[in-house]
């Protein structure tokens, strides 16, 4: 969708580049190409050159130049072809060629040096990644990925609104999925059906998103681990099936662990879902802004053990959320840093027993003045379908 | 699915390996690694040290532990945390620090120096990509990517067969598309109903696919274009609804272009269609071994330019199919390369009005000592529903 140029965004990222005394930022994954153009990439080979001051350059495939003159917040478009009669060498080449020569005429220049993830492109499936030309092609950049991260960090009112708009779609494929999950249907039936209403009813919802994309891994019962695939095992009467799920909505995510049970939950995992909830209430309770992220990272994995969990979960408990699933900041207790308004956290403590099985409660909260807000009307802990 | 050990495979990269004086690759992108451990990592963080004589070393995220002992083809395991108490780094830096620290037993390196594409991850959405600091810790490597290339090109028969399972599943989802397709539906509610049949009954699949993930464009009508998203543009009678789709079935692909029309196709269309199809049919045939991937490049565009699109398309219309979607060899007139036997090559002219409709047709063909063989059942063309 065509969305205002948000200003307060770019004069963030302008002002931080300030600070660091930079003149253009040259960035190609496609999050961060979204953030400071609004143009989503068909296949990521797109790149931008921003400056700090004047007109960012977008380095642009040239079938999608129609999507980028109506979505892109500059009118400096530069194209290149997927395919060139006269260069057999791959397209991200011909765009490194481009982005390297707008960005000869700016003095320094920042570029994702390190960089290890990124969001996907819309046709997903098969990213785009830094090759190592591309780092040489910048030889005395500075890592711009710092950077970026301090201002991805703090939301716009313009992407909260954006952020509301995955959240309702992720509730609505919840609740849709929730009234058909029966038990002997398989886990990977269940994740199409999430994903189906996703992509088929969230592209073009409330007249306001453009394309809608959905990512989930669903386990059940015995199958709910840390972090595996979605099989064909079945769906299991009594005991959770858990939703890890995502929804990107032109370039805007959000990332949930919802969990439904058809029929009674069964007396081991009622007593595990009080347990956790009671560790997620208190965790959401302490995001305030001006809290420790370290301790927050500490205070979630004391609970966890005192459920008798002891070192778990093996991944991390709280995350930043925005233009990609993951992204700074991350609470850790051998990290720094504070929670801040304007932040959008996903909180995810999740215990899970040897063998099989366990649980994780996760959703999206805004940082504001008065404390948390949650961003998913899905309730947490265990639902009945 | 837990596949034997493919040796026709692994030999011949280590005899390029010989060939280059390679005593050992270090990869991460997720197809290179499945490719030469059978191993298809959950988010991408994962690594393999690949010595030209003895056990392969998989660096692997620790949750992903029992699917790399069920699936990978070594037992030399080496498991790095999502999360670790004493390391606030993200979790790629522990897999660089492990990789870095296996290989510095060998001498000759090579590592995937000029990759721009990979697969993705079982996770999907969030792949994870190079940083400079993964090429500054392997400063004397040679470029791996030809090597794997040239390994890649060529299919072995286990190759082939899981293929052949990814070409099942995007027909029978086809079928089931031909059934249910209506105008008025949108393009993401038919590309929803088509994920949903590939995700949900292609899991398990014939009993020999683990997970099998669908990706997909889907355009109606003037909604056909060289390449843009699927949007809320209704299916449209009399005029075809294209199907851009990918299957991954446990880490091999198909890439076919497939399309379907409610009620009789328009005259207009039928009279492209049947000029389309006649560019195509005489490029497949044209796919002998020994043939040149530059001709059929100019013969396909010099079909398409006589049926009046000259110039078009903006696309490749022939590349290699393997552990990725597009992977070479591409067929381009000012490149090299022959045709040869056991590579899977998707053929895919295309031509698009301008403004909006427009056809393209592909399908993926095993290069057999006596001609190419198609590997999709479902028809090419524009298929009545």
């Amino acid at each position: 969708m065509s969305w205002p140029r948000d200003d307060a965004k770019l004069d963030r990222v302008r002002a931080l580049m300030r600070e660091r005394g930079l003149d253009a930022l040259v960035v190609r994954a496609p999050d961060n190409v979204l953030y400071l153009t609004n143009f989503w990439g068909m296949k990521g080979y797109d790149a931008v050159v921003f400056p700090v001051e004047g007109e960012p350059a977008l380095i642009c495939l040239e079938p999608s130049r129609e999507d980028a003159e109506r979505t892109a917040w500059t009118t400096d478009i530069r194209l290149f072809g997927g395919y060139d009669e006269h260069d057999p060498r791959p397209p991200s080449l011909r765009a490194l060629d481009l982005a390297a020569a707008v960005a000869a005429q700016y003095g320094a220049i920042g570029v994702e040096l390190s960089l290890g993830t990124q969001a996907a492109d819309r046709m997903v499936g098969e990213p785009t990644t830094f090759p190592k030309a591309w780092f040489d092609a910048f030889p005395r950049a500075q890592d711009a990925t710092p950077l970026l991260n301090e201002a991805r960090m703090i939301k716009t009112p313009q992407e909260i609104e954006r952020m509301r708009l995955a959240n309702a779609i992720a509730a609505a494929a919840m609740e849709h999925v929730q009234g058909l999950i029966r038990p002997g249907m398989t886990e990977a039936q269940i994740a199409a059906a999430w994903l189906g209403f996703v992509h088929g009813e969230g592209t073009g919802w409330a007249g306001a998103v453009e394309l809608a994309l959905g990512f989930a891994l669903v386990w059940s019962g015995a199958g709910i681990k840390t972090f595996t695939a979605t099989t064909n095992r079945p769906v299991v009467e009594g005991e959770p099936t858990l939703f890890e799920i995502w929804v990107c909505a032109d370039g805007y995510w959000c990332d949930h662990t919802k969990n439904l049970v058809p029929g009674e939950l069964s007396e081991r995992y009622r007593e595990l879902e009080q347990g956790l909830l009671g560790v997620y209430d208190d965790a959401v309770a302490f995001c305030v802004p001006g809290a420790s992220l370290a301790e927050l990272d500490r205070r979630v994995r004391a609970g966890i053990a005192s459920l008798g969990f002891p070192g778990q979960p093996s991944h991390p408990v709280c995350h930043g959320v925005g233009a990609r699933a993951h992204e700074p900041p991350y609470a850790h207790q051998a990290g720094g840093g504070e929670i801040r308004e304007g932040m959008v956290l996903a909180i995810e403590p999740g215990c899970y027993w040897e063998g099989g099985g366990g649980l994780r409660v996760e959703d999206n909260y805004l940082i504001t003045e008065s404390g948390p807000e949650r961003l998913c009307s899905f309730p947490d802990g265990v639902v009945q379908a």
